[in-house]
């Protein structure tokens, strides 16, 4: 399976899911997207360690985009794509995590419905996924949750409103992507609603990858965790959820290190 | 990076996901783990062109539950997973999916603590990544929602009581697993609570393999879409959520049927 590398598509346009970081953790078939695309149009999440996994003729670009909003218009970003399609480039369109989960994946399949230009999508493992497995914890569980929620701490308007009443009660678990500056939001929110300050929420930063790290809170004490350890990389906010390992309790600057 | 095959993980036992079916879904590092591992022990769900990736001298152990309850009770497979990393054993627990989506595997992990046996927890793609995938969806999108839920069915009481009232608002989307057995009873909650009779809902069976099927309705029609499909395999149903491609709404052979 792995030795005859072919590409896995027979479509012009793959989008691909590049999983949380660690290159490890691809599926099967996304390596062999990568191994075989003539082009990777990639985003900014996209870690170093997997675009140095392109086949040796693979042309790299980059669509990166920055947190509150493209910093190349989405209109840039879809053209592009389909001016690579149509010189009969095999183009792999690669998103970081799942692009199903706030990837913006819709604008792209939009403008390629509307070219007329055949895809595939390749799902990726979302981040959510990486940073439970990091805390020991599952995502739902037997007699605390029936139910997960993926949700964004903001939306083109801002911050995102989210049915804060129902996630203020006991027991809930979600992962907030994009949580960083919402977070004073997202306190107050669910504060207001009634939630125990003593809610264990979770920072995982750069989940899978060699410079992970977890800060442990409260949704008392959330903020000024987040100041204090200065998280600057990709981050999920794991509401209701702490480490299983009481060791991990401290940051840890390392993938397995701890202090 | 596929050449060398070494074990990923250093600890004795190694949770991992299996992901939907088809074998090129697994991550690099889950078909690393099935290859060097001494004994698999594997779910009921996960499929048999997984298991065949097994390396030659890897013994196979089903632990395989049903749907409404564990056929080999949960402390028997607790107690075989520790008997096998007791004798030396590299033991793989295989778990379909993602290990940590309605996985039961806190039950798990709890008993390896108390045994004081290592493990790590290899992540995988859940079913509903899959699931939005083959329909040309994303479980998010801009102006639609700006949360997702995963939502089970089913709990231990019989039907599980969700957040109906925040569900059968208009934009919502949820991938409810083990759902088939209860689509009337989350038909009746979701029409009580107001939500549209119109809204989609994608019933998606066999994920990502060869005998993938798709089937569509409406809330109105979703429990008589069901009885006259017949769905017997693993199913997802995608509350909110049609398939993009209005092809997909006739029968069509193989990966794309529908009825
Ligand atoms: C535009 S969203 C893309 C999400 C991605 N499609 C996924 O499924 O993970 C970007 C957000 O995802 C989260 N994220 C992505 N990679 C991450 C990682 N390795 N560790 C922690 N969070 C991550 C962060 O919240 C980040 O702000
Ligand atoms: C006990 S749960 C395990 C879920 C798994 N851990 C995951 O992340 O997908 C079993 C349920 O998952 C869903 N499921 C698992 N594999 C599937 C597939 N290939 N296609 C559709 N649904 C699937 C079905 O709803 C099934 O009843």
């Amino acid at each position: 399976m792995l030795q005859e590398i072919s590409h896995p598509t027979p479509h012009p346009v793959a989008f691909v899911g590049a999983g949380p970081g660690d290159p490890e953790l691809l599926t099967v078939k996304a390596l062999r997207a990568l191994q075989t695309a003539d082009v990777v149009i990639h985003d900014r999440l996209v870690s170093e360690d997997i675009l140095a996994l392109v086949g040796p003729h693979t042309r790299l670009r980059n669509a990166g985009k920055e947190g509150f909003g493209p910093s190349i218009p989405q209109s840039a970003i879809n053209a592009l794509i389909i001016e690579e399609a149509r010189t009969g480039a095999r183009v792999v369109r690669l998103k970081s995590g799942d692009p199903t989960v706030f990837g913006r994946l819709d604008e792209e399949l939009d403008a390629l419905h509307a070219a007329g230009i055949g895809y595939t999508i390749v799902p990726g493992l979302t981040s959510a996924s990486a940073a439970v497995a990091t805390l020991g914890q599952s995502l739902t569980k037997r007699g605390r949750n029936t139910a997960v929620r993926l949700v964004t701490g903001h939306d083109m308007q801002g911050y995102a409103d989210q049915d804060w009443r129902t996630l203020a009660r006991s027991g809930e678990v979600a992962a907030i992507y994009m949580a960083k500056r919402a977070a004073r939001f997202i306190q107050g929110r669910l504060l207001m609603h009634g939630a125990d300050p003593q809610t264990p929420v979770t920072i995982v930063e750069n989940a899978s990858r060699a410079d992970e790290r977890i800060v442990t809170a409260t949704l008392a004490t959330l903020p000024s965790a987040l100041f204090a350890s200065d998280v600057t990389g990709p981050a999920l906010l794991m509401y209701g959820l702490a480490p299983r390992d009481a060791r991990m309790t401290h940051t840890m600057p390392q993938q397995q290190e701890m202090i």
